[in-house]
């Protein structure tokens, strides 16, 4: 039998608690779509709320949601149409089609072989007579094939519309109303978390790689020439681990271990913001669980990066599966895309500087894919220790806040630990409530699903007003009275206090 | 020149202060698609959030999230491949296609013709002579048209997928999962805030029908035999005004007044679970600045009802523009869901009761459009008073919490507002920060964007560390110290204290 990887771990975890699972199981399936359940939700929305958190609120960007369907209009005008493509190859006795570049990697381990460019992947594919993964046919010569989504606006046949692969368009299509919105002051940054998809030609990595999910994303608008971070000072002392361009031509293998600030310095980072956004990264991912020594930034070869960027740098965060994987880019992406919106709409979109010269703002756009993060939370907090599974979610992050159990179904305690739930759900706590088998049990499945502290419900409670609260990560427990449980727990969903410091000592029984 | 309506009106405000705006403008726009600016974003954020305390988190409902594109095997089974449609006109000289029961209550006058059925809608359309609003053609003989968006999966040449019109069977395919993760147990609930898309004819009425939105529904299960809610009590005092399936057939026009819990004891609600949800509905819409005398319940006629349904009551609110307005159904659905889906899937939907019988659940559904309640939102708290405009949005769906002032931009006083801004970030409020313009403009742009609170630094902060809140609805302020400010600011937010209370009283300058 094949060992069981963590992946499979926290897939079967994730299925039978309820984080997320194939999506129309009951109809047979269909690969690159993922169902969230309620615990998967749940955590979902607290990413999204903590990436504001980092992102958004504290800097006072401003927020944008736009449509997933677009007309074509809008991707012809980004240059999606013609470029939103992959080489893919058909088999000329199935009719499946699969990604050149993909099935190379498989048949030569080279990695990263759709940077090659066209040329090469149709010498590669033809020197390995690479062939049908599936049925073994001869596979024809690959063919760029368009990988959005595409669809009729106006049931009657109306116009040709494609459902958005990335939503940094809509920022750019809503510049204008954003530079008024933002009082016609530069630098400011328009962020968005929306649905997009990619009509992936053989979707494969489960979570890593799917059809539909969400980005985070944001576009930040500067003058080049006054380009500056408010917040830089924040950032520059960060250390970090990067791969160079130059380093990367090179092939070096050992990181560079540097401080933000002294890579702008050197000119290795072009921006300060592209810095900032780093930084701001590597803590956010230090949030999820992943520690600084396994993260890195890696940038693009001048041929790996995307037409308008005139440097990416690839956050990567390490999996015990996959390797080094990324999770998001930091791109600086020069004027190009304002310009090009100007081009194609006619409307101005410079700025007027006090010395009266008119520039088109530039843009730095940190990305994220929310449903990758899941899967890096989920993986990053999970320990197994004495045979049970824990997920040592951070406090801001977990599903639920505070489980509630009376220790046994009798003498009133239920009625008393319902009581208790009530009250907590009363001061806006996300409460589970569980009183199925022993106390111990009941604690394993609260650390299953991240719960940081469960408050037990016994004769004391009952008849002194005292009770418990366990702590997931330690399995250590306080005492406190009642009257103190909502304050003391606020406090600690505020970050304002720490575990034990929540009661009174008590010897684990 | 003709008068503008205060639809106009909200709809200017929210273009030029960034709650929304037609998407894609600057390509020349396409109807039915709505873009958010920061405050839309926002707003529609916290009326999630208010939805989900109303209606997921205090019951300890689960919640869900499914892609927005399905294969079609999924509306095959759900009955949407067959129904999911409007009878069209399309014009025989401009081609363009209509709504045929539009058209009819445009040239009529006449009221839900949808629900008069084909045959009606043919012969109204002929006798009327309608002709095509656009170009005054002939048009053609209505025919039923699908009003899904349609796409292939798998950009080869995949299988055909739709853009989900609702997202309710997500919860019926995942309602073994569903069973599983609430421990067995009915009641229970799937609760799911998604995107979907409708592929309409002819989109008209701005943000009241576009083509796509945002739902927020939740599918309970429960025992027809044991039917009872357990927050019952809750509710049935709380007094509505109703119009029966019985009023309706005869025509009545005044409503019915009637304590939910009279109506159900009546048999006029045929569930304590859509009593429940109905008082739960209009306490919502009380906080979105609805007042009870401008909602009503209307239950559907029998030819009205969708397929699925025992009964169904809107929930209507009363609009300024569109007089009243539908923002909710509560549906009985029965188990006609789950069992399509037994049957389709082959699976085993049913659950075992003590007694050794087998039953299939049954389900009520109360479901709202996010994107039309904004508007409701909007429009239920506008004023306009001396010359400004106020939205009275409660404290909890407020864009922005606190806006910060300086009384003048010297003297050291921005520098101060801004440690003021900084430190009210940094507890976690989102912040608003303005210097410019006299203090009257900033605080009437700040009752403009309905911020409940404006905090003015002046020089009794600078001296002696004092400030003023003024309050948004009566105008009114108070003074405190700022090493109060946090704590004042926290206990309103939290609903603890109320404006007045949060300082010493001060006379308006």
């Amino acid at each position: 039998m094949p060992q069981q990887t963590l992946y499979d771990t926290i897939t079967e975890i994730a299925k039978r608690r309820g984080f997320y699972w194939p999506s129309f199981d009951i109809y047979g399936g269909m690969s690159g779509f993922v169902t969230y359940g309620d615990l998967g939700t749940k955590l979902k929305r607290n990413i999204e709320a903590a990436w504001k958190e980092y992102f958004v609120r504290k800097q006072g960007f401003l927020e944008l949601d736009d449509p997933v369907i677009n007309p074509e209009r809008v991707f012809q005008a980004s240059g999606h149409l013609d470029h939103f493509k992959e080489y893919t190859a058909t088999c000329t006795k199935c009719g499946k089609g699969f990604r050149a570049d993909h099935l190379i990697e498989d048949a030569t381990g080279l990695e990263n072989v759709e940077a090659m460019g066209g040329a090469a992947i149709k010498r590669l594919l033809a020197e390995h007579k690479v062939r049908c993964p599936d049925c073994g046919g001869e596979l024809r010569e690959p063919a760029l094939i368009l990988t959005m989504f595409r669809t009729e606006i106006g049931a009657t046949g109306g116009e040709t519309g494609y459902l958005r692969p990335e939503t940094a368009q809509a920022m750019f299509m809503s510049y204008r109303r954003g530079f008024s919105h933002a009082r016609e002051k530069l630098p400011f940054a328009l962020a968005q978390i929306g649905k997009v998809a990619r009509n992936e030609i053989s979707p494969r990595q489960g979570m890593i790689r799917i059809r539909e999910f969400t980005i985070m994303e944001l576009e930040l608008f500067f003058d080049p020439l006054n380009p500056g971070c408010p917040w830089y000072s924040e950032m520059e002392g960060t250390v970090v681990m990067l791969y160079t361009e130059a380093m990367e031509a090179d092939g070096v293998k050992e990181p560079l271990i540097v401080t933000l600030g002294e890579a702008v310095t050197q000119g290795i980072i072009l921006t300060e913001w592209q810095g900032y956004f780093m930084g701001v990264s590597q803590a956010f991912m230090d949030l999820l669980g992943v520690p600084p020594e396994k993260q890195r930034f890696r940038a693009h070869l001048p041929e790996e990066r995307a037409h308008y960027s005139a440097q990416t740098y690839d956050h990567e965060v390490l999996l015990e599966t996959w390797g080094w994987t990324e999770i998001s880019g930091c791109a600086y992406r020069t004027d190009f895309d304002l310009r090009n919106h100007m081009e194609a709409s006619g409307l101005d979109m410079t700025v007027l500087r006090e010395d009266g010269t008119r520039f088109v703002p530039h843009v730095v756009e940190p990305s994220y894919g929310l449903d990758r993060l899941m899967y890096v939370a989920l993986e990053a907090s999970y320990e197994r220790k004495e045979k049970r599974n824990i997920f040592h979610l951070d406090r801001t992050l977990a599903p639920y806040q505070v489980a509630v159990f009376p220790l046994v179904t009798k003498d009133g305690l239920p009625e008393k630990a319902q009581q208790v739930k009530e009250m907590l759900l009363s001061k806006g706590f996300w409460v589970v409530y569980d009183e199925a088998g022993s106390i111990g049990r009941r604690y394993a499945r609260a650390d299953e699903i991240g719960v940081p502290l469960a408050v037990a419900v016994d004769y004391d409670t009952r008849d002194k007003g005292v009770l418990t609260i366990r702590d997931r990560d330690t399995w250590q427990q306080v005492s406190l009275s009642l009257a103190e449980l909502p304050g003391a727990l606020t406090a600690y969903y505020r970050g304002e206090k720490e575990f034990p410091d929540l009661g009174l000592p008590v010897n684990k029984k």
